[in-house]
């Protein structure tokens, strides 16, 4: 099966560039209100799972120990900027455990952020692992670890207890062994398991509902979307679509993006997960595809919120508009159909 | 007509992302070497054939006029990172002229080298268009107006005198009627437009040979190509694929790349001209696909030379090799059939 092209970039009256992917929606039993393209693949989530990864963090009591607050379980959920925000918020969260940069093995980045790298520059300053995107979500394991009285070091590799928790609890939301065969490496060094795409599906649907959860692991996804929901700067940063979308719809879209092309999300009210991988791991198509997807499922009062449309212009250096990059036409009605 | 899988990026054991395309390879009279995927389909080439577009600059006289020498030829055809040096290449190629960078419409961009951006940032200074990649084509459209004694202002326009003579080169390379129906606008503002992939191949075979071109003509491109070959630096720089192509095969390979994966070539010994497209636009798949082409055209005495590689590891933030970027099984084969 070939995946269908669901996002086109168009110059003047052509196509310039066409995006392939797969786009599952389902609800906590797994029932499903759309599949587009070949859903049963597996793909690596990367980050797209982090607020999955950081339910440890609440459920092993270490978020309420440390005395962690909305800023810091959603950075725990991030892939951030590098904004001087977001890295000191990494900072307190590992000072918080007694620990600091050094214990990060996530990798030194620039800030993701070209403002926040250039400012950074600016500052005669130099990157550090606090900047790496994945600095929160790497001081929660290192939180978890600490609060269980287990050595942090080598807390990326798969035999160390705080991985072993966080592959148990993906594991169970998406009803899937996840063993070594299906394991490699995430670009931050931890495991990156793949996964059937209509799984990935299911576990935010779950997430998003609670059902088919122990009750303390319900209570602790209820209590980091609503952080995520309260602080979606630190979900992402300036700019980002992740984050227009969380600040959109407080307490009832939650979207995550990760690398090579994925994105997965839930609607509360309808309880419904969403999971979309683009064949050629293009970010840009991806987001396109989750906007034309919450166009589909979330009733809008009014107009679109601002930076998620599933169409925006292609520009030109001086700044026209040359083109545009959009979903296909007819990629609503398709989702509709189921 | 679905393009094939030309390039597969792995995870592990897993293959993460794919990316379609097609490759025309053709000689100076269209006959076709081989053809991957859909040939006949329409492409904007982009910055690929950046150095047919500074045909008129040598044929012109402009060029020695000014006092042009391998440098300032080499960033007239240069996609470049906008690195000091090339810069300061273009505002001497403006100054020349008695013109400077308040003339230039390509627009402002950050060096697109992130060591350049970073070191202009941290020296507290902003970008002007100088800096964007596409100075020097823009500062040989200047000089060419110059030269000819014809105001160049809205020298990006199609009914401008210089964008004229542009358009009548290439579409005379090309063998195609460049109108009204098939131009969109490039990234730095000029007249884009649609070409079929296998006439991008043909105008590369007849720009190798001098073939089916005037003599001053096939000087001109004689020219040009020996200047980037004498100065692979200055047509991309640091670090560039296609700079370690042009330094690898001197007298022999020439290639350039072009925004939203498009790659064109020319094996000047065989008599050969190349296209290639992706049809997502990933610059990563172009140039892993253009190394697969070369390595298949060229006959090479001993090891391949470094950074052309059809296969390069993907690595984690913190160093190690989680994965690989690689043409497809095959493909090589493929291409040797025709």
């Amino acid at each position: 099966m070939i995946d269908p092209v669901l996002v086109e970039v168009t110059r003047g009256g052509w196509v310039e560039s066409r995006h392939r992917g797969a786009i599952a929606v389902v609800d906590a039993t797994g029932r499903r209100r759309a599949a587009v393209g070949d859903v049963e693949q597996s793909v690596f989530p990367r980050s797209a799972v982090k607020a999955l990864q950081a339910l440890p963090l609440v459920e092993s009591g270490a978020a309420d120990h440390y005395g962690f607050a909305d800023v810091e379980l959603a950075l725990a959920c991030s892939s951030h900027n590098g904004e001087p925000r977001h890295a000191a918020t990494a900072a307190r969260m590992l000072a918080a455990a007694g620990r600091g940069e050094a214990d990060l093995q996530c990798g030194v980045s620039w800030p993701a952020s070209r403002d926040a790298a250039f400012a950074l520059a600016r500052a005669g300053a130099r990157p550090s692992a606090l900047h790496d995107n994945c600095s929160g979500k790497h001081a929660g394991f290192i939180c978890v670890s600490c609060h269980r009285g287990i050595d942090p070091a080598g807390y990326v590799r798969p035999d160390h207890p705080v991985q072993r928790e966080v592959t148990a609890t993906l594991a169970a939301l998406t009803d899937t062994s996840l063993n070594d065969d299906v394991r490699a490496v995430d670009g931050c060094s931890i495991p990156a398991y793949a996964i059937p795409l209509h799984r990935l599906a299911l576990a935010f649907a779950r997430f998003a509902t609670g059902e088919m959860m122990p009750p303390a692991r319900a209570a602790a996804a209820r209590r980091l979307c609503e952080a995520c929901w309260a602080e979606p700067h630190m979900v992402a940063g300036n700019g980002r679509f992740s984050t227009h979308v969380l600040a959109a719809f407080p307490g009832h879209v939650f979207v995550k993006g990760g690398a090579e092309g994925v994105y997965c999300a839930f609607f509360r009210q309808a309880g419904l997960g969403v999971a979309i991988k683009c064949d050629d791991g293009a970010g840009r198509a991806a987001e396109r595809v989750m906007a034309a997807v919450i166009s589909a499922f979330v009733p809008m009062a009014g107009d679109e919120p601002e930076g998620i449309a599933d169409r925006l212009p292609v520009l030109s250096r001086a700044g026209a508009s040359v083109g545009e990059i959009r979903t296909v036409a007819g990629l609503a009605e398709l989702l509709r159909q189921g």
